[in-house]
C-alpha cells in the first residue's frame, strides 16, 4: 500500500465508525491509546497520565485533544480530524467539553481500554452524557478483517509455528519453563516478531492449569507439556497452542489428546457464515462432554484475534455473534485433569464464503519429544 | 527477603491501603492488573477481557473475584484475601455485587488503569456508588518508597547508563535513530533489564520535539542528538535522558545546554521534605525563562517513577504534593528550538532526610560524540 491508500484506509474505518455510531444511536465516540486507536489511525503509544483522545462524532468532522507538545508527533496522522492540543498546565478534559458540549441527553461510545482515571474525570465533565461500551461500536467493524489484515495473520502464524518447530529441533528435557518460553521469545524475535509479553510453558501436572504461571520447574522424561504462545507481525497478533509427551505417555493422556484433537476438528469443520459463536463452542464442549471429561473442559472455546491478541468474538456459551467471511478466531478446546496432565490444542481460523481456513499448519498429531 | 516477609510486605501494603481508605472516607478500593495490583500481590499479568478484582474493605478480610480456572495461579499469592471464582458462563460482576452489595450509597476507589469497560460494567451493576479515582487512596502509599523499592531504582538506573555508555563506545554517525534505539534496548537486555517498548531517539530538528517518535532519519555529523530511554529491574523502572552533539555544536545550542544543565541542577538542589512539587517546577522555569527561553521549555519539570516510569508525584504547576523523604521523582527540564533542535537534561532522584540523593550518575556536562 502507497502513504495515501493507507491514509484513505483509515479515513474509510473511521466512517465505518460513523455508521456504526448510527446504527446504535450514538452521538460520539471516544478513543485513546490503545488497539482500538491503532486501528483507526495506524498510530498509537501505551497509555500514559497524559490524555489523548479521538473523538469521533455521529456526523461531521473528528477532533483529537493530545498534549501540546505532541502535536508534531499526531500531525502525519491528522488526514480525518482536527488536532487540539492542551498545555501541562491546562486540564485536557475541559478541551474535550468545549468540542462535545455539557453532555446533556448525549450518547457516548468510549472505548474499552481507556484507563479508568479518564472515565471519571470525562464523567464528571459531562454530567448528563449515557456511556456506552465502546465494543458496541468498534467490535462490528474491527471483528471482520480485510484481505490485508488476514495475511498479516497469517504471516504472523507462519513465522511463530517456525520458532516452535526450531525449538523442538534438539532435546528439551532439562530446561526450565520458564528457559524454553525464553527460546520461544527469542525464536520470535528473530523472524522479526514483536513480543507481547505473555506465553505458557506448563509441565507434568503444571500444563493442567489453563493459564499456568511459567516458572522454575524443569521438564523431565514422562512430563506432559502445553506450549501456547505468540507474537505480532505488523501489529497482528498470532497464538498457538500445542501439547506434547516428553516419552511415551500414559495411556489415558494419548485418550485425552485423541478427544481434544477431535474436538478441535469438528469445531474447525463447523464454521461458516450464519452459524453463531455459541454453536461451535457447543460443538467442541458436546464432543469433550460425550467422551466423559466435560467438566475437564475448564474454558470457552475460543476467542477473537487481530490487533489484539484476544478480541471479539468470544466462543462462549452465551455469545449469539453471527460469524461472517472474514471474522478470524481461535479454536482451542482443552481437557485437564488436575494433578496429572493437560493437553490443549489451538489453531487460529478465518471464515470464508463457505466455511473457514485455517492460518497455522503445525501438525495437530501427538508428537512424543525429548 | 524471604517468601515470608515478602507476603507480610504485602500485606502491610494491604493495611496502609485500608488505613488510607479511612482517610478519604472510603468504603471499598478496587484494583485490576496493574502496577497498583503488582504493588498489592507481588504478581500481575496484562489486563485482558476477563475481569480480576481485589476488593479491600475499608475493615475486614479482602477478597478477590478471578477467573475460575485461573484459581491455581492465584492462590500462591492470596495471604490477606479469600479467592472467589467465576465460570466463564457467569457474569464477574454480579460475583462483585455478592461481596460489596448493591453500592447503595458506598464510595468505591477504582484503580486508575482499570480498563473502562469494567468500569461501566460495575457502574450499572453498583447504581448506587460513588465513584472516586483510585490514585486518592493509592498514590499517597506508593510515593513513598521503601529502601528496598530505592534499592531497586538505584539498580536499574546503574545498569541502564551502563547500556547508555556501551552505545557510546562506538562512533554512531551513519545509524538511524530506530538502529540506535534497538541497541540501546539489547543493551538493557544484556543487561536483565525488563523492556518496557518505550525510548526516544531523536536526531538533528527532532530533538526539538520532546516525544518525538524515533525513526529512519540517519544520524550525522552536525547533528543534535536527544536520548531519553528506560527499563524495569524487578519492575522498578529507569528513566534517562542525555542529550549530545555529533561534531562541535554551534554557540546557541551550547548555551541552551548549559541553560538546561544549571535549570537541573537548580531544582535538584531545591528538593528537600516539606517544599512541593510544584516549587520544584518554579526553580527550574524560573532560571530558563530568566535565560530568555521560557515559552521553549514545553512541558512539566517532571514525574514521579517506581513500578510505573510515570506516576506521582507530577512536578507541574498546580500540583501542591508536598515532598516526603522516599518520593522519587525525574527532573528534566528542556530547551526545545523548532526546526533547529533540543535539549534535555534527566536524573531520576529521591528525596532523603534533608535534600536529594541523585540515583543517576552518568556525567550531565556537555559531550561531542561521533
Amino acid at each position: 500500500m502507497t502513504a495515501n491508500s493507507e491514509t484513505n484506509e483509515y479515513a474509510a474505518r473511521a466512517e465505518r465508525a460513523q455508521a456504526a455510531l448510527a446504527a446504535v444511536k450514538c452521538d460520539w465516540l471516544f478513543v485513546s491509546h490503545s488497539t482500538d486507536l491503532l486501528y483507526l489511525l495506524g498510530f498509537t503509544k501505551r497509555p500514559s497520565e497524559r490524555l489523548a483522545l479521538l473523538l469521533i462524532p455521529r456526523e461531521g468532522r473528528a477532533k483529537m485533544v493530545v498534549p501540546g507538545f505532541e502535536l508534531p508527533v499526531f500531525q502525519p496522522y491528522a488526514s480525518y480530524f482536527d488536532l487540539i492540543g492542551w498545555e501541562e498546565t491546562e486540564n485536557p478534559v475541559a478541551k474535550v467539553r468545549e468540542v462535545v458540549g455539557e453532555g446533556a441527553s448525549q450518547t457516548i461510545a468510549i472505548a474499552d481500554q481507556l484507563h479508568t482515571v479518564f472515565t471519571l474525570r470525562l464523567q464528571a465533565a459531562l454530567a448528563g452524557a449515557n456511556w456506552l461500551e465502546g465494543n458496541r461500536v468498534l467490535a462490528r467493524i474491527r471483528m471482520v478483517k480485510t484481505a490485508a489484515e488476514i495475511d498479516a495473520l497469517r504471516a504472523a502464524a507462519a513465522k511463530t509455528e517456525a520458532a516452535l518447530e526450531s525449538l523442538l529441533a534438539q532435546p528439551i528435557a532439562g530446561q526450565t519453563e520458564r528457559e524454553v518460553l525464553r527460546s520461544l521469545h527469542q525464536g520470535l524475535v528473530d523472524r522479526g516478531l514483536e513480543l507481547s509479553g505473555g506465553g505458557i510453558v506448563g509441565a507434568g501436572a503444571n500444563s493442567a492449569s489453563p493459564h499456568h504461571k511459567t516458572g522454575d520447574r524443569r521438564l523431565a522424561e514422562g512430563d506432559a507439556l502445553v506450549i501456547d504462545f505468540g507474537g505480532g507481525w505488523r501489529g497482528y497478533r498470532s497464538d498457538i497452542t500445542r501439547s506434547f509427551h516428553l516419552g511415551e505417555p500414559p495411556p489415558e493422556f494419548r485418550r485425552i489428546y485423541q478427544i481434544t484433537h477431535e474436538a478441535q476438528q469438528l469445531a474447525f469443520e463447523a464454521v461458516r457464515p450464519g452459524v453463531t459463536t455459541e454453536e461451535i463452542d457447543a460443538v467442541a464442549r458436546g464432543h469433550i462432554t460425550a467422551a466423559g471429561y466435560g467438566p475437564a473442559f475448564l474454558h470457552r472455546t475460543g476467542h477473537g484475534i487481530g490487533l489484539d491478541g484476544h478480541e471479539y468474538p468470544y466462543l462462549v456459551k452465551g455469545d449469539r455473534t453471527v460469524l461472517d467471511e472474514g471474522m478470524t478466531f481461535s479454536i482451542e478446546p482443552g481437557i485437564y485433569l488436575a494433578g496429572k496432565y493437560g493437553v490443549r490444542i489451538e489453531d487460529i481460523v478465518a471464515v470464508t464464503a463457505d466455511g473457514a481456513e485455517r492460518l497455522n499448519h503445525f501438525p495437530r498429531e501427538l508428537r512424543v519429544v525429548d
